[in-house]
């Protein structure tokens, strides 16, 4: 259910409304949008009583939304989602396309140094880095942990990159949320609800990679599970799919752009990397994805892959990096985008959001 | 690696290949057999140090495994692992076939008892219902949780019926540690690696399903998550996979029984109910399952599948559970297995398991 | 749409409205049952008129089918369809399980006389081997062809046995139909409409196999091609579909037989070989196979599959076939079956159909 | 085997090769190349037997091919092939794009000749439209044939541009070859290789549809079958794959195309509209497969889609198709590429190849 409140309503109208459906029993979720706030109704088993909704003060109308999805749905919001990050002209979603990068593991202060030096001189405003890896062997290496998210703490103070790294479980979820700007939930997670629940009980942005054999469906429900816990800033991001294929690793799907876009507010990068597996795919997957139309890109990095620890074949060179900002670059306005260079920082680069789980 | 015993070694000598072992740095994983036992290691970032592992007292031979997955692997354990259930006579793997059975969801006391009553007439040993159900929707029906373990632990006092449910997080293991007999990992989780090593930590059975797009290797390595915290019983299962083809819900892939008994020692049941989501398809894919040579089902059975909150349309009638007991009861023997009806506990209905986190 | 006659409706009437069918322009399919007499109306783009069809002498009811498929539907024939084959006690569908086994090609005389032998003495009532074989490089062996095909009328005329083999176009299509008792039709060519056409003229049984991507839906439209054209007796056959899984070279959905039998009158059979690739699962599946409810098994055999020029490592030894024709013996009761051991030749070894395209 | 031809090598030496190649009891496949020519070898089963090749005049050396596919593999011919069109400036493969646009199926004179002139204005150089159709279904519209395919001659005469569409059988492809400038091969087909190879008897362009599950080896192969008969002029086009996403008709598998340019120098055209089946999903993905290098597009494109007798949900608007145009041109620098706005047709207008059957 969602209420679109008035264009003229008042920031008082719309609390009002918010407690009367907290009183109803229910959860609110106010959207605001360009021209008018609209709030969602979650909470509810099955129909939601409408009350006197429709009679209060600011109100404009209430809808059913048939959607399985609400809160990620355009039916509720209909402008794009742009998350902005304070103290930054950086942007995810809306006309800048962003662009993560960075080595699949953090394996030193040495190494991520060198990546992220590299990849800032070429114009990414996000580093990513694993500090704690899933990895289908338990024998295999892990990650460096915490030390991996202070080395990447210092990339941020050193080149102002913002800081996306993946969360596994609720102790690495409390510590990245403490140290980076973004929680990646991996693909092996999308539907680790209980995972998606706490990710949602945080006030910064998390990244949601499409699970291996997910529908659209199931991935805009993931992404509903961490908002209905009240977190709106949702990136959601394709790194392909489970297929019979076997040229890449992964089957990338970039019709899920998009769709997603047809049906959610919520913007989407695409992982050409993890997506193919494939170091020569990388470049001409990720021109395009920004082709048809992706919010950003999301790609490893390595300045030495042949001696990475994890996923070397899909890792990119440098220079390959600087190539590849150059084609997007140029492709970027055909599809009414720009590329930033970079990040600018305008405030000391402290961390600004609030980690803390509500 | 693995350290393969001579057939008249002393536990004293075994004791001290596995001190050995741990001195090393490593950690050894004894594995009983019927003719002498074999010591996994593992612990290793790469290749293990024999060290003077050879030369010790006892010791018949060392080998390197090949597989990515070790303590799973038949190279390491010969023989079918069989998992007892202390104070009865109930197995799973082995000669015996184990029938687990029970609805989707707990609803009620009222809904439980009257499924318990059924399928233990007709001879299931386990009772599955769901207690915290992972459902693609924040709005859907979550189940009753502590309440739901609560019913099901009356259910075994009364019927004697060995509990199993599914754990979806830390919280709920830990719960369901304490109130169920097996815990189950469903296939959302089946790359949830901290739950996994979690779930290792326990020392009691662990029912672990496949995931939706999961390759064989990833199954069994996502089996050796759970073994290399040292939690040996782990069961196998399972309950479809996604492809293309659109008569059932998932495609039930009967292939991987016969694929997993080669390459591993752990016992592997089968899910019809999910692996194909229509309650027609049940009796017959329950029939193909034991033919191929399952070590026994797991059955979604419901008194009103009608009103059932989840899963209702693939949930058969215990009139149809009776009946496929009776049909597999006459496959039984021509896979060299035997259908046991029922299940006897000999000692006072307690629940026979340390459930703590080692 | 459908004419469903009366139980007492005359020869005379039934040839009546098939006349007015055909006046009407459209094709009448007489479709005799136990009851009753069904007379199937294709020729249509879209609705049918049903002009005074109603009306006439004999007519029970006259129904719309609301499937695409009209002719293969259960819908239109309550009965299963028992193809039977003259002069012989050999049967598909029905009570009887069929089995077909030989070699994946015919090589020599001698090889596939002495595999015939084998299957002949173990029970089976069909022999397959490849004439014209459908391989993925132009520059694998291709089959014998002809000689192929005389071969194996020696071996009709021998052991009783009747021919199963694959035709790839319309000139082995002429001589398969003339020198072989069932035509197949392969599972890349399952949408290959123009020769499932000329398959639908003749008047003799067609194997028709899955295609490795075909949903149901897709399967039954493939033999209403053929029916279509006035040619019912029509056999599926299961061969596995692709997949992401990795542990057999196709994945065997056994799922499709009751999903074939609820909708549609065809017998179905399945094909464990290819639908697996691997000998070793060959005999668990053919198990499956039965048990969820299979018309018949097609089975790859070779006494030397080391040197087969095509398919060894999924040929199963004659010992190894003799022992599944023992389990599914005992499988074959419990699901209303029988296994007949070998066929009986009732009048002299001719080849009874009519093999002329109509 | 290949036979590297030095680059002084005269006329008389390659002939002469190719000669003694036949008498060998092999075939010789001359494949000159912008530095030298190589001849490739096909008609053996198993290893070639080197003879005395590597001592005849002019050879430089004699290389073993080690992919299964030969003829299409970049080992033997490291250009990429280029696809001319006599008589006119038209290319495919190469600097150029090459843009088929038309209708799924044509309807009538009417409808043909307006959706052509729309295409031809926005710049395409090629017309696609179905004379033969492969439906699902036998009751659905089956295409217009003979008169389809004079109304496309008749196109060509007017506007220039070159028909390509699609044969089902040998019949139709003796009509196509007749009237039309491509023989497409379409995805049902691309195993029919009875109908590959008879498409490689002519000497004139084929477009190679891929199969719904075909691998990457499978789609050059199924090209090997039409290059091992002596025609070269192949033209690949992915059209989408059969996964478990429900979000588009099929999954639009872009990584084929830089995975066929390293393994391949045969052209790859894509198809967004089979490929994706959803108008809105046709302009995205068209951008995204110029982006990723693609040599062209296929695109269905109805003057009123709504009433087309098939396909018409995926058929974009003429508007449409100029939008995408203009977009394209802009992306074609980016990957070094030109958009040719038409066609020239520098001679008169009649059909310049040879499409008798050799």
């Amino acid at each position: 259910m969602l209420v679109v409140m008035k264009a003229q309503a008042t920031a008082e109208e719309i609390q009002a409304v918010c407690d009367h459906i907290e009183v109803m029993g229910y959860r609110p979720h106010p959207m605001p949008g360009a021209q008018r706030t609209a709030i969602g109704i979650t909470g509810n088993q099955g129909e939601v009583d409408r009350g006197n909704l429709e009679e209060m003060s600011g109100v404009a109308e209430v809808i059913r939304v048939s959607k399985a999805y609400k809160l990620a749905s355009r039916d509720v919001k209909e402008e794009d989602t742009i998350i902005h990050f304070a103290g930054t002209d950086a942007t995810i979603g809306g006309r800048n396309l962003a662009i993560v990068a960075g080595p699949c593991s953090i394996e030193s202060r040495e190494q991520a140094f060198a990546i992220a030096e590299k990849v800032a001189a070429s114009g990414a405003q996000f580093f990513r880095g694993g500090a704690y890896k899933p990895r289908t062997s338990p024998y295999a290496f892990q990650g460096l942990g915490l030390d991996a998210l202070r080395i990447m703490a210092e990339i941020r103070d050193t080149f102002g990159l913002r800081i996306i790294t993946e969360a596994l479980d609720n102790e690495s979820l409390d510590l990245v949320a403490e140290w980076a700007d973004v929680v990646q939930i991996g693909a092996r997670n999308m539907q680790n609800f209980s995972l998606l629940k706490r990710a949602g009980r945080l006030r910064m942005p998390v990244l949601l990679k499409r699970g291996m054999s997910a529908t659209l469906d199931e991935f805009l429900m993931a992404a509903e599970y961490i908002m209905s816990e009240g977190n709106y800033e949702v990136i959601l991001c394709e790194r392909g799919v489970r297929t019979f294929a076997d040229h890449t690793r992964n089957t990338l799907d970039l019709s899920i752009v998009p769709a997603v876009q047809k049906h959610s507010h919520l913007p989407i990068l695409v992982d050409p990397s993890h997506g193919t597996g494939k170091r020569d795919q990388v470049l001409p997957m990720a021109r395009g994805a920004v082709a048809v139309g992706a919010d950003g890109l999301m790609i490893e990095v390595h300045h030495q892959p042949e001696k990475a620890l994890s996923d070397g074949p899909q890792s990119i060179y440098p220079e390959q990096f600087a190539r590849m900002m150059d084609e997007i670059e140029q492709i970027a306005p055909i599809v009414h985008r720009e590329l930033p260079r970079g990040i600018h920082v305008e405030t000391a680069a402290t961390k600004p959001h609030d980690s803390s789980i509500r």
